[in-house]
């Protein structure tokens, strides 16, 4: 996938790294890793990809737009929960193939589709304390929303509605 | 590549996403994207990629590992620059396909390469904002250590100086 439509083409390494041209290193499958954190709390919300549309829209509109690479479409984030994402700082790392947004977050404030705030709920023991197992444990784990409720809500809007449902 | 040596094969989605048994999913690369913030100011530091190895050695160790994927091989955070991460916490996502590391630095405040705090230094505008273009502006960008002398000093005391230096 190109990215010459919408960005220059990637520059060598120090221009890449000490420069003020924004060329974004998209992947081979024409993608990007997105942080988003909460601009509020600074907490990690989420990690998404954005292809060179989801990127252009987002800078264009301040809202945050992904990639699905599970559903294999552009997606503005919160157009089916509600818990849409404005862009409050968006940056680049080094080698511009990274994103990070901080965002506020429109509705329940949750980005996960779990209904949580952050998709990071579980913790992994590490070090001393990882010789007990690996075991997950939940951490801030509350639900802000009930997902099955806010998706059904939405198909039915949409008249997606599934008949089992 | 496998990832069935060192952790489970990864599980339905509900007891991914609701269980407490750690079974990473590895992209096609054998890879997962890691975001590393700062546990004492919340900031994000850098986005690196761990595979199996990295990320086991990072949960029994208690210090960041890596997988260069510049470089194709296993990296302890620091190794060259002093600049080593103690992981405080570590978590994963809903879907288990990617991790968040809170950590502490040693040595010099710095993750990035180039000598900065994070490697995200440069912000693009965005909404309104970026009607004006898409320039980087520098935030934040003050370098902690200078990287020329920094890896100089590494090649040195490995016996891999260049010539030309």
């Amino acid at each position: 996938m190109s990215n010459s439509a919408r960005f220059p083409a990637p520059k060598s390494k120090s221009e890449s790294e000490e420069g003020t041209v924004f060329a974004p290193q998209f992947d081979a499958e024409g993608l990007l890793p997105v942080v988003a954190t909460s601009a509020k709390t600074g907490e990690v919300l989420m990690l998404a990809y954005m292809n060179e549309e989801a990127l252009a829209r987002t800078i264009e509109t301040g809202e945050a737009h992904y990639w699905s690479r599970s559903r294999g479409r552009l997606w503005r984030k919160g157009e089916e929960s509600g818990n849409s994402q404005r862009v409050v700082e968006l940056r680049t790392d080094c080698d511009q193939d990274a994103i990070w947004l901080k965002v506020e977050t429109a509705g329940a404030e949750a980005a996960c589709h779990t209904g949580r705030r952050s998709c990071f709920y579980r913790m992994i023991p590490v070090g001393a304390a990882s010789a007990g197992g690996m075991s997950l444990s939940f951490v801030e784990a509350e639900r802000q929303f009930d997902p099955e409720a806010a998706y059904r809500h939405a198909d039915a809007a949409k008249g997606t509605l599934k008949s089992s449902e």
